[in-house]
């Protein structure tokens, strides 16, 4: 028999670039798209080695802790940093980047993580794309929590390095990533000569070996699975539609909100603003003598599948992430995840309305 | 690269005696096991039309909707039919089935259904099959609702012919099956002439043209990717054990009954006695004036991926069936079934209690 | 990660009937196509039993095995059979069709098989349907080994029940089958008090619980992979074109005849008309003193993948079968067929042109 | 339906290191293994800068195109770098290792590629690990070629970092890969400050952070996909056994090498000592006057699924390679390649004989 669902020919040069492009139709961007053959870690390094030297005077914005590993990064290739930190439980406004580009004029580079699945928070990236436009910097941003939940558009914004990944909001395989690169990112990239090249690092052999010769041949053997598993994923999201796939996530993520604050007990969003919340995921902040990673081991203990966890080092006491993505952008798993949430408290002798809840986040 | 995940070169016959022999350990029969090329419904027919015959005095247990299948199917073969229908919130008992043929001495022939997932009972084979042996009759048992989720035993309970399929509790495909054959029912096919033969329903095809040519050939090309499916389906089984896989059901048919109970406004099991209820799904009555297929519509409203149904035909108002098997024979899965419920008949104005319900189902 | 390849969400009425409906417009037919739930036997058979009747008067054309056990179904349905058969080196032809209907005007059903896969010949359907048709009878088709390999045309050629399998020509699964019924047939059927109904073996319970019905719910659970694989497969081939598979199957015919014949050594065509050779697997016949099974058996142990075959019983001793379909309508198949024959016949003494016989093969 | 096929809960941390540990198996060493989230070059890049600096001394033994990219590397490193080249037609022998050495005592970085797909040569890594191992000096080995097809024993060897790959002999996936590092290798990395940390490159980062805590959390999301394809080909190798695996590499080799000569016309091997060459795929060179990509052109016009091709560079005009590996590591592949070989040369006018070719290669 012919195989019948996959097809393990080895994956030609042409359908290889044809994923590209239809990656690069999903971010509605004429930048050239390179599908990168690791983890998102791998072109979000790459692009900052390539673009990054001793010259660089760059503004790291931190609202999560990607933007740390960012900075070590920039600081590994020379650049000069200004961390510019914001609460984890606020984003960072476009005025408080204008603010920092006009204290240090000189900076020529932005870094910036689009939404934080680890704090729960998403960045207003079309605002602030028009003023690091405006003052001429690169502008680097990290999607891989914010595509398919949320728009992301590097040509309308000004992105000069879009790295996303496809295994949070897509619900795609990992194995893969991609970036977008402006032509001014690549001229940055050509003119530094420490730039990787002929490297497992390296964004320009892509560019020289791949897309200036007409993307004719691939430059080793690529992760065929993971790249037929992006090419499905790619597949299944246009024929749902990226709008219904955002909507599904923004409707998690308002109903899980909602949700949460009809269940009572103290329970609070940990993002303020309802328009800093991320669709990806929804964090909560645990009342006072409620420890957030207890109250997770016991609604993981009734129901193993849900997913929620609780923060990462420091906020493991007082944070509860709710991860509504891909598969699990559902009405099932929010309503699973408040019932847990909420019969969990309820035995510790909160008072909570868990059926008061699921009827609000149904109507949220 | 040679595929990674499916072997699709031709499935040898050795490959399918083997999957006949993991079939074969998963019911502990030394019978003959035969993996039909179809849904189960192949071989249930197929063993009456080789078995029945204008001589064959039946009797036949109606305990849900398939038993008048079965009756109809002897009658087609000229049998003399004896039906014993018993309510279908209750289980036949070893005792009636004694007694039917203590008044019909004659019979020589048994038709049962082990488990119902239609009307969410389950009969007690073992006692029934002391009964049905003692007597002499051939005992023909539906085990396709029961396997993987109660203990199925050809030899330790004298049936003759035993038919399962993996699509509910055993979480695998439908379209092949199986069916042990003693030499009993062996013998009584081949002293029929009319038992089906060069044909799609023949056992004793399979029996002339496999087994007793030593399973060398097939005969004809199998439905390759359903019997890899089962195959990987067993090992599955294996690997978690049957013993693990049917305490999972045997849980989730105690969480879920329990739960209901403790949700209260007048929700019921529908089969009144535990011992009598199937572990692959439990059913219930909803209170007077609560309409089971709108409140079912309404629950899958806010929930659609839920494992409910209505009950089928003169049911369909009064009976709930949470189907809890395979994948959904899970904690989680009774958690959203009976928070669904919950939220969904307080809307309507009952009192139920949805955080004691899950309390209670956790402790079941 | 969501699934990247398989869609296991059980398959919907809605898309089992989009694959029926790919199936039609693969044949270019009106008529209503049923996809049977198990390997073509099932419709084969299915379509006899609810047809032929003791009043049936059945013209049975037997140009290979298959026409022996047509007949045996329509004399176990009580049907009067005139078997016509022709030597398996040729074709039947229109004209001893019409020879055979003007001697037994009476006949109201005829039954061929269109491509014989175990002798390599086919049969002119298209002119035969126009016989048969102005005769009046129902006509009763076979094509598994012709579909995808050449035309297969219900509605010009005038076909009542036309039998598909997707295992041969087409390169899919052969748990699954499909059978084309034209009004005449249906009526036919519903007419016939013993066609079977509430049978797996039944096409009358999916005409009126399926068809008639609107295609809204199944009548039980598919095999829901064999139906992913043969949805796989039509997409395949709707990507190839029907055309070009076609193609492919008659380029490899014609260079294996070619080739065979350039290749000396005796070997010869069994079938002697090329018009009459079939596209999906070519038979030779030896030279005298030269076994057939030993000469196979010499092949294949320098080579086990080859798609080759000593004929069937009788036939053990002279006839070899090149089974040139799906995958292996290749030139790189037909080349190491008969680089096989030629290198083992070479080693037998027999003066062989390996060169001469590649070279004719690929300009054939 | 439970998935039958691919198991895509996330991949664990306990599923990993399993892999980890049957890679380790199939290599024969104690050493840590660790599966790289790239191909093979990552990690061949990895171990390069994480153990070369401005203090080594290497001798980078060149016997194919890698060595040059190893070369630039270490250079890149700052490393001062001799530069052993030896003919492409021949092996490198230990008495060269020595030689060299011996003229450089200071020499502490050994890099060597053991098979090369590209011009069909292998190294004898135990005689020269040997050599290595007396002199002190760090061996790093690339064993993407002969992994699979010939022994590949780190421990046994004195290997430090020897890299492997699935996607040549051992049938599977290119997108992950794995290194075994000594102990003295791990020494020599955290001795470097400027071995790369926090980086897609870094193996130390796997050390700190996984190996030594014990393998409990990954350090990203895994390739899952290609990580089960990975599985999958272990445990495909495990079935067969390695044994049978690299005997069929072995033979492939040998009656490839044997067929070619006997083919006659002119056809040579390129490597001349048949020690020297590698199992994995047969270097030929072609007579004079036949130019070797128009020859491989030809072949491939009358079957393009042959794994056959020119030599690359200045021996695009000279050499052909026969890649029989993997799936192509079979009697069929090596007799096809042949035959394809000879007919295109006789229709040049060059005298073969094919049928004596391929009864000298059945034989070899």
């Amino acid at each position: 028999m012919t195989h019948p669902f996959l097809d393990l020919a080895p994956l030609s040069a042409e359908r290889f670039a044809a994923i590209e492009d239809r990656v690069a139709r999903l971010l509605d961007t004429r930048q050239d798209v390179v599908i990168t053959q690791g983890e998102a870690l791998l072109p979000l390094e790459g692009a900052i080695r390539a673009t990054a030297t001793p010259e660089t005077i760059a503004l790291n914005v931190i609202t999560g802790p990607y933007g740390q590993t960012f900075g070590n990064w920039l600081r590994d290739c020379g650049a000069t940093v200004h961390d510019l930190a914001v609460p984890f439980h606020t984003a960072v406004t476009a005025d408080q980047i204008r603010e920092a580009l006009n204290e240090h004029p000189e900076i020529d580079f932005v870094s910036l993580v689009h939404a934080e699945a680890a704090t729960g928070n998403t960045n207003p990236v079309a605002e602030i794309g028009e003023v690091v436009r405006a003052h001429g910097a690169l502008f680097y941003l990290d999607a891989v929590a914010s595509v398919g939940a949320e728009p992301v558009l590097p040509d309308a914004w000004g992105v000069d390095l879009c790295v996303i990944g496809a295994q949070k909001a897509m619900g795609g395989p990992a194995g893969v990533s991609a970036v977008s690169v402006s032509e001014r990112a690549w001229t940055r990239m050509t003119n530094n000569p420490h730039a990787p090249r002929r490297s497992y690092l390296s964004l320009l052999d892509w560019k020289e070996r791949w897309i200036d010769t007409g993307r004719k041949a691939l430059l080793h053997a690529p992760a065929q699975l993971e790249m037929l598993g992006l090419e499905a994923c790619v597949a299944r999201i246009e024929a749902e539609g990226l709008d219904t796939l955002m909507s599904r996530h923004r409707a998690a993520a308002a109903s899980t909100r909602a949700g949460a604050l009809a269940l009572g007990g103290g329970l609070e969003p940990y993002v303020h603003d309802p328009r800093e919340a991320a669709p990806v995921a929804t964090t909560l902040r645990t009342p006072a003598g409620v420890n957030a990673s207890d109250l997770v081991a016991r609604v993981l203990a009734a129901d193993p599948a849900l997913p929620l966890a609780a923060g990462g080092g420091p906020l493991a006491k007082e944070m509860i992430r709710v991860n509504h993505y891909g598969t699990d952008a559902t009405p099932g798993t929010v309503r699973a995840c408040l019932t847990g949430l909420g019969t969990a408290m309820a035995e510790q002798g909160l008072a909570v309305d868990v059926v008061g809840a699921l009827g609000t986040a149904e109507r949220a």
